[in-house]
């Protein structure tokens, strides 16, 4: 059986430094203790007809194994938690609460996140997005606070560290341009816990390690 | 083996009749076949610790069945998918490819839509949401564009019908306010076919039915 190969990119703008998709693929693996392989994109590449053909919004990363090719980082992470050992429970049950909480992160906490990122970053300089900010940081707020509570006292959201925590650190992350997370300690202390696993830390330097090989000069 | 349990709103506004979340879960019971109860909720309701302690994001629907207690219309549809018969094929790279598409429909297509209705719906007198329409409407127009090539000339995005295709029509629906569907034949077909499904023609008139009800004089 070959190693599972996805796609980074080989150079992003600072902002986006440690945040892009492919560190939920690396970290999943990492955790799993799956080797993989790295395709390496030029920015430009991933809008051609045959990067489209892997991923049909012109994004990264792709996954490919032995015996399928998938996008959406949420569904390559549950891939390689499925082929693996240690990111889901072996109970059904327990594995429809990850789910749950996976979808969670992606459809209930980060369009919220997307919401903040375009009015701070995508367009910054547009006067609606001054204007939208504090609606947009409210809701974000209000929505951090039930997580937070839903959360309580404990270590990851349903029992043993999951898939479904790695993609709900992994979402929460992209807040990092705010205080909003730290609003909630034991939510700070969440993603720190998330961020302070080793395979994480693996997947976060490797990722890293790819543009410190751009700026080398040629 | 007692029937699993969802719930669902008493009455909402017009704009959101047909659109709740709980369509999502009723078509997928029909689709599978399978008899399910619905516990109808008074908006103020959903904000309780009791609603809460199902839903830490006071919304609906919420799920129940003999094992798991579930929140997230897609992580339910899922588990109704798994625990039924026809919406998810048989083996296991078809079955991740479809949760890909589900995950594609709530993650890349969706939260665009909520900006759309931000904008549309829930702002529609804020001085932001009129400067914001337009490039909402750019970036969804350009996702509905990557979404229309990638199915192509197909009935369904991979193969058979799955629970990735219910999800997904039921993601589209939520723009019946706009043209943006139809300016794609290929989707706005597409959307045609899963809301011509029995399963769906059900699921609707029973959704629809509960607020019918409250119409009656006491």
């Amino acid at each position: 059986m070959s190693a599972p190969v996805i796609t980074a990119f080989r150079q992003v703008p600072g902002f986006a430094k440690g945040l892009v998709r492919d560190v939920r693929a690396r970290w999943a693996f990492e955790e799993v203790g799956q080797p993989y392989e790295v395709r390496l994109l030029e920015h430009p590449e991933i809008k051609t007809q045959e990067h489209r053909a892997l991923q049909p919004f012109g994004q990264l990363p792709t996954y490919s194994d032995d015996e399928v090719e998938l996008f959406e980082s949420g569904a390559i992470a549950l891939r390689i938690a499925e082929r693996g050992e240690g990111l889901l429970p072996a109970d059904e049950a327990g594995r429809a609460r990850a789910t749950q909480w996976l979808i969670a992160a992606l459809n209930s906490v980060e369009p919220m996140i997307f919401d903040l990122i375009a009015v701070d970053v995508f367009n910054k300089d547009e006067e609606w997005a001054k204007l939208r900010r504090p609606s947009a940081v409210e809701a974000l707020r209000t929505r951090l606070g039930d997580l937070s509570k839903a959360l309580g006292g404990s270590e990851w959201l349903d029992g043993d560290f999951t898939v479904a925590d790695l993609i709900m650190v992994a979402v929460l992350r992209q807040l990092r341009h705010t205080d909003l997370v730290a609003e909630h300690p034991n939510l700070a202390a969440y993603v720190a816990r998330g961020e302070a696993r080793p395979a994480f830390q693996k997947a976060l330097a490797d990722h890293m390690a790819a543009f410190a090989e751009e700026a080398v000069p040629a």
